[in-house]
């Protein structure tokens, strides 16, 4: 175990200020549960009003315990809990846990108290969880520093999995549908408001935990990025994989999670590239959560995205194949002595190819199941097997089925998920050991999960050890204007359109012939950053005097404007094929956040694009844009050549490296269009705008 | 109920050739279920070699039986299963059910066989259910024609529900999902093969038994649309819901079901529409359907698509806001007033605005839920209520809000669901009646459907009383020239591009003048019907010179490709700002099918297209724009003004008309682009190939 957080999950001495004598009440239950858990430390309950509270002998306040206890769990509420954090800090306790609500995420005057409860911690070095928490639960400790009702209901039992939530309720709900699926839970932790330690840190320390084999998180917003991405990188460095849940997906629940934790909202999109970049397969809910946790239990890791359907039902051959390809997964293509195996076993009318429906036939031969299994065991093609069971129960021998089923794991060594929603057909299969879902959705969901996020996981971490020094024009106005934008990214060797700034007729003229008597004018100035909607862009002149008499046009709008320092570009009409773009945010929480996709007057409204946190490679912008619904552009539709996205995919990775090194000096920077050729032509940068620090 | 089907839904005899003593074979088990299900007519099994079967008298054959049977069960195979439906065809047999696999589903020697079967009943009048079927089952009368394991499994319950299916197994499904929740069900029914009777005809028969108050289908393949949707048409009219799986969505899906069934593969977007148009709601699976069942019976119908959600986890309130919007649900907007008397009710922290987090405080205070919900009941802003409740249990009084809920669901009159995922949260829940599910997930996405399904059967059903004649050029090309392509048009109201059918320099130079000197030249023959690819398309030419160039460039290049007929169209150049297309093609089994979308040369690639089936209505159209991806393009973004939509809505359905008067005379009519200008400026069809009966 990590010592970070030591004190709050190993402490050898806990108090309880506002213990109980009533198990059922908040200041009860933690000393219950901790007598119960086998906590082999003191305990110290606080209540003035009582000599002894469940056995223990029980003092009237902090400053009457024998020993500054290391952990401190707070039950009183209001003004009171903040006096009790204040004599903790003061007092030298190491961590204190808040139970009570009513602080950040209600309003102003909470927020402040819950301020002042960070300040009394940090100024001695105590940590704080919670406020707003159920607390923190360590089974492998013994240590319940939470009144979770759940742990009555659902007895607890030490295993590999750990559970960090903002929510008390959902720590509780996960750990509930953990254990009710037999599987074991060791950390149960909630953070409530994180008035100081947030999910991330406790990430951390519980991935140090080496019996952990399962993180599960969940999250109402991401307060510190940095640490989860730590936390990530050191547990994809011992197979250790996160699932998390982040709530606030859509504008209503961000809203919901202000008023619940007093979350701020990230951004839907910049949150799944983080994850994405950091290898946490994100889920929907807690259900999904505890779908696939068996499944990561066993330690599954497929090596590719094959899969293979075997039931005994023609429909259910038909919907297997279906859910693969809703769930990514391609059909295994069986070698022919596989399928002539599979044939001798089976009745003429069978199907013999993937899926392979073994037919109803089952119900008069017991054995086709014994039979089949292992002739498909180790064709290579196979990456994992889905047997989906709609129909058995009496007249099957569905015992000698579930036995089959396992052996043929254990033969195979794929993963092997089974669908079955008789309870007489996915008991035998339960108790067998083999993984088994209520129906095909489910079974292949978790096995796409998995092949995805083995998959994500495996990917190339990328580093970009050097970055530029970027300069930025100085100015007061919040955006540099079109020349100085397009010759930042020059300076930087993305490849811009050839272009003059011109403040007189003849300049324009002597461009115009330079430039290849055709042209595109645009009205440049700092002060009027979108162009377009003042009618600043003439495309396509190819006479000389149109383009004095358009440069003569834009002068005067732009007087017209009042703009101070008016210019117009004269540039060369791009051939490039394709308009995508680039662009970068400065996102408060997640730092630089590029986006490629797309590019022209809509991508606002038509949103193709994809986000990609820096660093990342010319090979991540590529597959980036492969998911985008641009993505058969790319390799040329309707007699089109292939596009060069190398050429692209180098600017993307250029223009990454720019919003990494200038940070927040760059509130946002947008390359659109990026003029994008076909293969071996290269990609020119048409137009540019550099907004500056916000 | 209809007469159709009749003597095998309803009949007073029915043999069974290959009956069995054995009640766990497939000739021994029908007669058990029919005996223990209290059938009224008369049993006659057929076995030549018993006396007696299961204490009925046995008969050595059909000839040797009293009476000619009304239904008969064929239970023997292969070749044997052949002649006994040639048998009862022969002796005035009115309905078979052929269990045996083997036929349509193998190979072309077991279609000729199926063929001989169907060609034998037809010949008579006879009906075939089947081949390759589980059989009929028919609770209300105690007619069970099959063998399904499942009606062992799980004891028969006679209900408001009829399923019909093409895969038994299925069949067998969603009956045992039913009944697991404690749902009756009348009809059980698998198709099979489908050598006659299909699951449309049947879905038609018992949709005229008035018990029956939701209907639920399987299909592989939709092979008679007609039936299906005239069935549709008398179910919406007595408020009759139909809720289909339709497998085979994808293409490794669709292969399996041609070896399943024998399906032909339907194009998956236009069973969508079909559906959609029929008021038919489409689930991915079975669990799908069972999951929403309870709902449909409980004959909720939403006026809209607010929703209020309540929880005693602020998390699960996040989760139900994330989950209504997945589902395509607002959150109601309660009023000041409702806002007020929440509030009253719930501690200070709590939230009161939509969703309702009653929060951890349920645990002291169970009265707080009988409290709030009231106070929600008539705000008029709520279509449905959503109670998430994902932490309960000891310490709480569940039962009570269990009844506080029911009492709520009678006071509102509106849907109400709860998700609980504890056994001993739900239990108490479901048996107060309320629709309780495991997660929000399940609950929202079933309000959803339902709010979903109710628009969707509200939605006027247009009529095309007349339709116009169609007169296509005559010819022997597949395809008519784009003049042609847009004379056709123009002759039924549809406004196309000026332009003039040039032969000569001197019509060129003509047309040139006339169309205001900014025009298109495209080489026009029906041999050529894809220009583009030919380099035959030539936009914005403004000098009569260029024109004439163009002109002689595009004949040259027609005559190399040794064209007969060759001319240049000279087209005025369109002013309209957006592309976008209008498409038909006549689908062999669904008839003429209309594509509306983005226009342009990647509408395969992009795929940003809706599909309507005629006859539909202008706002139809509008409606299926809105639900693209160009959606915000119709508007205005970025400062254009709104699109004339219209004016494309009425060239939609002009096509329409086309399409559906022409049937199979036209295999398909492109008009890409049709250019669309603001709104007020119309819209104009600036190409145009019509593909003659293929």
């Amino acid at each position: 175990m990590s010592d970070l957080l030591e004190s709050a999950l190993n402490p050898r001495t806990v108090a309880i200020i506002g213990a109980s004598e009533n198990i059922h009440k908040i200041g009860g239950r933690p000393i219950y549960y901790m007598q119960r858990a086998g906590f082999s430390g003191t305990i110290y309950p606080v209540n003035p009003t009582r000599e002894e509270v469940q056995g223990l002998k029980s003092y009237p306040s902090l400053a009457s315990l024998p020993e500054v206890p290391e952990l401190v769990l707070i039950v009183v509420a209001g003004e009171k809990a903040l006096e009790a954090v204040e004599e903790c800090a003061a007092t030298g306790v190491k961590s204190v846990v808040v139970i009570a609500s009513g602080f950040g995420e209600v309003d102003d005057a909470g927020r402040a108290v819950q301020q002042r409860m960070t300040d009394a911690a940090r100024a001695t070095g105590m940590r704080i969880y919670g406020p707003n928490t159920h607390g923190l639960a360590n089974f492998g400790t013994g240590v319940i520093a939470g009144f979770s009702t759940m742990f009555i209901e659902c007895p607890p039992q030490d295993g590999p999995i750990a559970v960090l939530s903002q929510s008390g309720g959902m720590s509780a709900m996960v750990y509930g549908l953990l254990r009710q699926k037999g599987l074991g839970v060791r950390h149960v932790h909630a953070t409530g408001n994180e008035a100081d330690v947030t999910v991330s840190e406790m990430a951390w320390a519980v991935a140090h935990d080496p019996e952990i084999k399962l993180i599960l998180l969940y999250l109402e917003n991401i307060a510190n990025p940095e640490m989860l991405a730590r936390t990530a990188e050191y547990a994809r460095s011992r197979d250790l994989p996160i699932v998390a849940v982040k709530a606030g997906r859509c504008a209503s629940g961000q809203q919901a999670a202000s008023t619940h934790t007093g979350s701020m909202a990230n951004e839907d999109r910049v949150v799944d590239a983080f994850f994405k970049k950091h290898g946490i397969w994100r889920v929907r809910d807690p259900h999904a959560q505890a779908l696939a946790a068996e499944a990561y239990l066993k330690g599954w890791r497929p090596a590719g995205n094959k899969l293979v359907v075997i039931s005994n039902s023609g429909a259910s051959c038909v919907m297997g194949a279906d859910a693969a390809e809703d769930n990514g997964l391609e059909m295994a293509k069986l070698s022919a002595s596989t399928q002539q195996a599979v044939a001798k076993s089976l009745p003429g009318f069978a199907t013999t190819t993937n899926p392979i429906d073994i037919t109803a036939a089952l119900l008069s031969n017991s054995g086709l199941f014994s039979e089949v299994l292992p002739c498909v065991a180790q064709d290579p093609a196979a990456d994992m097997f889905f047997i989906n069971i709609p129909v058995a129960g009496a007249g099957y021998d569905v015992q000698a089925f579930a036995r089959d089923t396992a052996q043929f794991e254990a033969l195979t060594g794929k993963p092997v998920a089974v669908a079955a929603w008789q309870a007489s057909v996915s008991e035998p299969f339960r108790q067998a050991g083999v993984a088994t879902f209520e129906n095909e959705g489910d079974a292949v969901g978790v096995l796409g999960q998995l092949a995805a996020h083995t998959a994500m996981l495996r990917e190339t971490i990328t580093h970009w050890p050097a970055l530029p020094t970027v300069d930025i024009q100085p100015g007061t106005e919040q955006y540099c204007d079109e020349a100085q934008s397009l010759a930042l990214l020059s300076r930087h060797g993305v490849p811009v359109v050839e272009h003059v700034l011109c403040h007189s007729a003849e300049q324009v003229r002597a461009a115009f012939v330079k430039l290849g008597n055709n042209v595109a004018l645009k009205g440049c100035s700092a002060e009027v950053p979108h162009k377009t909607e003042h009618a600043l862009v003439t495309l396509g002149i190819n006479n000389i005097d149109d383009a004095v008499s358009v440069f003569e046009s834009h002068m005067a709008k732009l007087t017209l404007l009042n703009v101070k320092r008016a210019a117009v570009i004269v540039a060369a009409m791009s051939r490039g094929k394709h308009e995508l773009m680039v662009g970068t945010r400065f996102d408060p929480v997640f730092g630089p956040v590029v986006l490629v996709g797309a590019g022209g007057k809509y991508v606002e409204a038509m949103k193709d694009y994809a986000v990609l946190l820096p660093p990342f490679s010319a090979e991540q912008v590529e597959r980036a844009l492969r998911g985008l619904r641009l993505a058969p552009m790319l390799d040329g539709v309707r007699g089109d050549a292939p596009m060069d996205v190398d050429a692209f995919s180098s600017i993307a990775v250029a223009v990454g490296k720019i919003a990494m090194a200038a940070g927040p000096n760059i509130a946002s920077l947008d390359l659109n269009p990026v003029m994008v050729g076909s293969i071996g032509e290269g990609a020119k940068v048409v137009d540019a705008l550099l907004e500056r620090q916000g």
